[in-house]
């Protein structure tokens, strides 16, 4: 029996593994991508442009903490292109403002990892959540968008998110694919204009009232070819399911019909197989294009549920370090809705599964 | 870029390892439970227990199938207790009946694993799906339930599940936790006798009707002291989402509020700290037991969606291995809904998961 | 901290993986090896061989205990072929005698494993050394030979290991290869007929002594391509080393020039590259086949030192488990040299090794 | 079948696990070192002594590259104290010469791996060796360092390393431990004088002839417990031998009586137990420390061998890029034996094996 239960598990992939390092208020997040194929020419700008989606700042309905998230490639490529060797991706924390968090030192802030970082270590980096931070997935962003390039380049794979979901407002069908140009022109990158202009609606009465919405995030991957996945515990679905989960603030995972195929009969839900012009499909796709936990040439399509951010302005009752019961307020820069910002580390992830499945 | 993409993923956890082998139809299935501790006594009553609510045949709504499912431990036990040695379960395949199979051997049933197998590698053993079987879980469930037992008798952790739902017919609130005798009093594994009642009606209507139906199981862990889970790709909710994926016909994951808080804003769902007797508690338990990815002491309570067998005796389109449309119709042994059998399979992954992070 | 410090390790490898299980005297021992690739065609007779050779009872040299050691494969082979699904190695205990060894259950032997078994797990089971047993080898070569199979039929791959000291009596060169029936010819199995001769003299002794010996083996790899192993701590030594040493008393491993090169000079042992008609080859080979960690085309060439069996029949002093200072004389069955049927151990080894990184 | 073969192996170890990246003339080398327990106060000037001995320029008989090797933590540690987070160890190149080997660009040098890393990858990061040089370990003993340090001052176990042999000139006894000021006291890290002496003419020697020498490193732990290391694929002996033969330009490594024990017999080398005071000892130590793979009790001794460095100053015939046979003379700066600078990198590889186990 263990008395202090933790472990590495700073690391994701078997084949192409990422690992993460820092703290929000640290001197820099990053990660180390190992297992990368030699010979890929680096595509900074792209890396760039995923990092942009997802850093604070971006407009009036996310945080105002102001990081370039330039990124800084110190390891692994000669030349312009990748040679095999583990890449270093650094991001220094240009706009840290430890001080800001001193009155949180002793708080167990509500649905903040606060509590459980002290229970498990002892000590706790407090200054904006720390190592629990979603600041962290900067650097997964980093690996996992070098890993959707390659995908999209090499093996002409797609992965596309979007925002389906923000606290009532929902789109219609979710299992469509869009375009980066039709997401990213919404402000909440919900590719359709009515429901983007209602999602905002939201977020800004969210920001209004101190308050805070949570979201779903429908990820759309196409141009897999059947056999990848693994059975019985690397099936696609499980490995995704992982991946995505392990996003800060997720709370639901589902593939294809989800839950809803809870309540139908086989007879509705089966997927057909039929023969498109010497090519195998299947009439429906209520498998989210995975049978048996591995592919079968249809697009694999999951929706991701998001809690609404736990840091919010209204006065709340809690607990400090000495199990005292106090009421806190304000906290830190508030962040209304990430969701819209979690769009580009879902499509990391994704390509980080994917990527260490058929590179 | 690899040509064939398969790798080993038969084994689960990293501290307590489950290998998996066997085919439906083969000589036999089980598994190699390894990093399991010294000087445990082994409750094989317990184990059994836990195989023969899997097995098929337990009532005339499953598969008329027939396994006694008798558990054999070949390695790993001496005087009747563990010795850190990894321990084989073994299950011989007592009614097979491959030959059930044979019109099969060409068919791509729909929304099996026929065709992704083929596609994977080329070679399949297709006789009642093979590898790709759910009575594969049987050597699961052995390896899961000495754990489960382990953590029970050794950390008070009790770990319950049962059927929230089937078809159309759902249980009201489903975070409760409920006993073993009142769960297996329902032949469905729902603890609420009325709705128990309906579901079978409704397994009934579908077995009648040659069609399927799909599911939810909740499963609801108590016990777990805070602490236990890891950032950032270790979180616990992470690790049950891989776990529970993994499992046949999954379709779904959901922890806490799930997918419902996706519409919530921060101050209906946070969950605020306070002083209980000097433990430290939440008021609410939307966050269903873990924060940041760490226990905080709740319950962990997470809901699994199962789709309708894929087995449906109803005729159906689809195609052979040349690529013909052919009709199919009855297919092998039909069993109308397996979610009550996977009510063991549930216990068994999550204890796989909490044993590799707490023992 | 943790308290007790055990950790799932019978398992060997990243993409082709053996997992092993069994205690000398328990029911059974075996192994599962999972990603091993779908459609190679098994030739039951090669790794029965292999498991022959390793066998006990095959000469008056050798431990007299009678096991047939006839593999059973329970699972991942369907119509003679693989399936890409694990497959499970089993060989029954037939000669199991536990009771031979009662007057055992409270002694520490020196140099067995007995004490070091009992400090880390509390309980033990005793009988023949249990799990500490060379016995459980079996399983490790029922799968490596397949792999080594696999190696040869497709890559032209040849692993072939040889007995080239025991006790004082030593070959001359040792980067040579040999064949299968230069080498089987050999009772010792060592390829020089006048030292084999030697060898068995002194082998023979050693039984009459009621003593044992040491020795070494030598393993030449060859058709291994330029590219195969990986920095920094994949490499191809490395891997060969940590497989190696996994042998039961192995003390020492060398690869190349091995231990002779810290007295030589650059200029010396330094590999010249040169062009083979067309073909990169080095003038010598002191590299022994790897430069960096990675294969450079030549052939692999390593030593691996054997200690001298731990149970001999002359008294020896030691404790049992009160403490107590004891003499014990006589143990089990006596092998006064297991050096030659660790010939089939290497090679198997070193196959899991290559296939897993080239398979 | 894979037609490129490489893999992620730039981590090692399970529980914690060190991530190296970098390459000698980029722009940094490093590592992240996860599952490091929380609440160690770090003692910055243990590891930049650990540093300094392994970093070039440290005396006229070592390479004249300048180096400070600053180590810089950026993640993992707040006041004073590891958060139980990743821990990035970063060490800038300020003395990165690449134009200097502008002249190798196309040349594969004689027992380097410019032929093996272009065989593999394609592309090649040519300077200084890139990746395969051995700079990068000055990232694995930033890590190794900080868990000697934990091991010292929490479990009391002593890693410590010298020079027992250089060229010819060998040490008498190599199984008895020194402290590091007898060992420091020497340049060549070798604490008997007189042999020091010689080792280091031996030294001086090689340089004015532009050649290199060999040697062999001896590395006694103690303070170790009953009962660390397991079965079978985990045995204490094989985890250091993967572990040490990580380091470049090592060509052996042995365990207690090593390659000597293959010429005894049982009776000779046998270690029999006895009882020191109500504790377990053995009377000699022939097995190393470990027994079945797991500590005794007793001192672990392993013996490395080194070949002689491969960059030599005198001319070799080689092939570069396109077959040709060319001349090449001098390479780069000339180390004529970096046997002495290894010292700090054997003592954290072993550092990284036992904090795996116990930690």
């Amino acid at each position: 029996m263990k008395l202090s239960i933790f472990e590495p598990m700073n690391s994701f992939g078997r084949h192409i593994i990422l690992t993460s390092y820092g703290e929000s208020h640290g001197k820099a997040v990053g990660s180390v991508l190992d297992g990368f194929p030699a010979g890929f020419e680096v595509d900074i700008s792209f890396i760039q442009q995923q990092l942009d989606r997802r850093k604070p700042g971006q407009s009036n309905l996310t945080s105002p903490r102001k990081e370039s998230d330039q990124v800084d490639i110190q390891s692994g490529i000669f030349d312009g292109k990748t040679t095999g060797a583990p890449i270093h991706f650094q991001l220094l924390n240009m706009d840290a403002k430890p001080q800001d968090y001193d009155h949180l030192k002793e708080v167990f802030r509500p649905s903040h990892a606060d509590y459980t970082y002290h229970a498990k270590y002892g000590v706790r980096d407090h200054r904006g959540g720390g190592r629990s931070s979603a600041r962290v997935t900067a650097g997964w962003v980093a690996g996992g968008a070098l890993v959707q390039d390659y995908l999209h380049k090499n093996h002409n794979i797609s992965i596309s998110s979007y925002v389906s979901q923000i606290g009532n407002v929902l789109m219609d069908s979710t299992d469509k694919k869009f375009t980066l140009p039709q997401i990213d022109a919404s402000l909440v990158r919900c590719p359709n204009n009515e429901v983007s202009d209602l999602m905002i609606q939201a977020v800004e009465q969210a920001k209004l009232s101190k308050d805070s919405l949570g979201g779903v995030i429908t990820c759309v991957i196409s141009g897999i070819k059947p056999g990848v996945g693994n059975p019985v515990f690397g099936k696609l679905n499980a490995l995704l399911a992982h991946a995505i989960m392990s996003i800060n603030a997720t709370k639901g995972f589902e593939i294809g019909g989800g839950f809803n195929m809870a309540s139908k009969k086989g007879s509705e839900v089966n997927d057909n197989f039929t023969n498109k012009g010497g090519i195998i499909r299947t009439q429906s796709n209520f498998s989210g294009g995975t049978q048996g936990g591995i592919s079968n040439g249809m697009d694999i399509v999951f929706r991701v549920a998001f809690k609404p951010t736990a840091t919010i302005g209204i006065e709340q009752n809690t607990l400090n370090t000495s199990q005292d019961e106090i009421v806190i307020e304000a906290a830190g820069r508030h962040d209304p809705c990430v969701v819209p910002r979690a769009v580009p580390i879902v499509e990391s992830m994704a390509a980080l599964v994917i990527g260490d499945l058929i590179i």
